[in-house]
């Protein structure tokens, strides 16, 4: 396996490229930092990120993190002014490419190989930034046809040096997956709150977990999103356009009162639910909740948690239901299926109200 | 304020049924039950929900619990042949009053107060209930032109005793409301999560938290929801047809590369997601997320609730993202933004490995 010795010069010093700077020092590796902004390499420098770069520096690795408009050009020029091995980790790998194929000899593109960390955007900025973002993320390594091996090794190293777990796929599969399993659902979700932005106060008094729940993701930045969604538009449209098949099917079908067809489409969708892969990439446990009413104040999740704790059963997951009216939470406590009277008849004992 | 002194009886003894009626019991309310499976009376009886329903007993109030099919039938029976107030706890209002106006007269509608507890439907069964399902909840009571206000004081008065905030809205209105909040959210979802159904197995395996939240809900029972769809399916075929429009538009926009259009139902998104009433009904509070590496072995969660306990910040929500590829889970705690810096400087001087 190729040796990731350093130095690791980081193009943009944001969220995600001081986060594998400090990924990279924690690791005992070089970091170079670079960006258009002097302030966030100060920044990303100050948090012991690294040093910012010089020009004799000759680094083995090139990590482009930078928005994804200007990827492709600065790829290209990371291949041109350095010998390095080269890789971005934007959330769209084809168009780069293209980009840097048409602008580089293929004795430079043998060297640029593509790369996506699947870790949160929620906040920006090198402030944000952590050695672990990427801990047992997915990270898609995407070798393209004219890649080399060598390259390819040493960005895996790079994902392996960050904690994450590496994922290949061509950079028109990760494409077409992220258009499925993160552009998709974004601009579902977008397009959903979209419906509550002008609804009366009193319509929504009535939303539930549900909703809260499908529009989460569309609060995301949306200067960002516009350039990913540009920068993957043929996959994205795809996928929109069968979802729109499939909107006309639904209408279709609950317009003509035709049970079978509307039936047929929720069958469609719990059978997607249980497609995506379960913890640690298994397949989906059946799980059962455990509902608990707790006062919302400091201190009672712990008390919760810690009694939970005490019944020897594994939570899977944690919703928080908040009271709309009184200062109280309705936590929701998922546990494998059989576990579940176990833990509530446990909560049940030192005095939590439950419901399942 | 009208008294509910009782009986009360539960006609359909499932899930919402049995639990109204252990909230009736646990108030000191006499609890009669109906069902027209007998097992599940003996069952909800077995539970301490009150006795099976007599020949020659008189209740007080009527709750009408049966699935959406049945709802309008039902009430009509229970106005037919009681003097008691009947309400139902349906899902949809408009389709069940009109079904019973065009089934009794003008002296027995005044006695039919439609209402909606929006309680969790995940299980089903007389063996999931619980006096506390709807503690906190809202429950919206749907008084009609004709009906008394007795009778609505006295449904008032049963959201009460359940431990709900009553919101006040015509049938209409209602059905507006969760055809918004509620039918069009599990819809979209249900469409999102079917693009999943045939995904190839690595696409799925870049599924983050943003596609799982996302298509949570289209998991839920599909045979409830068909009715519920079909029962409010003018409703829901508006909110449909201009999530059509809104589709079209962003197809255009993102076909024809027209940034502005994308960036203006980006906006409208994020617009949505802070009109969604916050925390006990209040205005959105700014959250910052922590996020915390938990090994995933049972009693960990209860030793970061306790230390987070320790710093004395009050958590608002809390997600659980599995590792997958190892035995850690990414655990993201929601606070308020000026909380966020504490509680990470606590969690960290107590050995856990936190980023923002």
């Amino acid at each position: 396996m190729t040796t990731l010795r350093g130095p690791v010069l980081i193009v943009g010093t944001g969220l995600l490229g001081t986060s594998i700077a400090l990924a990279c020092r924690r690791a005992g590796i070089d970091a170079l930092l670079s960006d258009l902004a002097p302030e966030h390499v100060r920044t990303a420098s100050g948090l012991g990120a690294g040093r910012p770069v010089a020009p004799d520096d000759s680094p083995q690795l090139v990590v482009v993190a930078v928005p994804p408009d200007h990827l492709g050009a600065s790829v290209t020029r990371a291949l041109l002014e350095t010998d390095a091995v080269v890789t971005d980790v934007g959330s769209v790998k084809t168009r780069p490419l293209g980009e840097v194929a048409a602008a580089v000899g293929a004795e430079q593109l043998v060297r640029y190989v593509g790369s996506h960390p699947m870790a949160g955007s929620e906040r920006s900025g090198p402030l944000a930034a952590s050695a672990a973002l990427f801990d047992g993320r997915p990270w898609a390594v995407t070798a393209h046809a004219t890649s080399g091996v060598e390259a390819t090794a040493l960005v895996e190293a790079l994902a392996a040096v960050c904690g994450a777990a590496v994922v290949r796929l061509t950079p028109e599969e990760h494409d077409q997956a992220v258009a499925r399993t993160s552009h998709l659902p974004h601009l579902l979700s977008v397009l959903m709150a979209g419906q509550l932005a002008e609804a009366p106060g009193a319509h929504l008094a009535l939303s539930g977990q549900g909703v809260r729940d499908v529009t989460r993701v569309a609060g995301s930045d949306p200067v960002l999103w516009q350039q990913i969604v540009e920068a993957n538009a043929d996959a994205v449209l795809a996928q929109l356009g069968q979802v729109r098949v499939r909107l006309d099917d639904l209408m279709a079908a609950i317009g003509a009162g035709r049970r079978g067809d509307l039936g047929a489409l929720l069958d469609r969708g719990v059978a997607g639910t249980l497609a995506i892969p379960g913890k640690h990439g298994g397949p989906v446990r059946a799980t059962a909740s455990v509902f608990v009413s707790v006062p919302d104040h400091p201190g009672e999740l712990a008390r919760l948690f810690a009694d939970a704790g005490a019944s020897k059963v594994n939570i899977e997951d944690v919703h928080i239901d908040h009271d709309p009216a009184r200062d109280t939470g309705l936590v929701e406590l998922l546990v494998a299926e059989g576990s579940a009277e176990q833990l509530a008849t446990s909560l049940e004992s030192r005095g939590w109200v439950t419901h399942r």
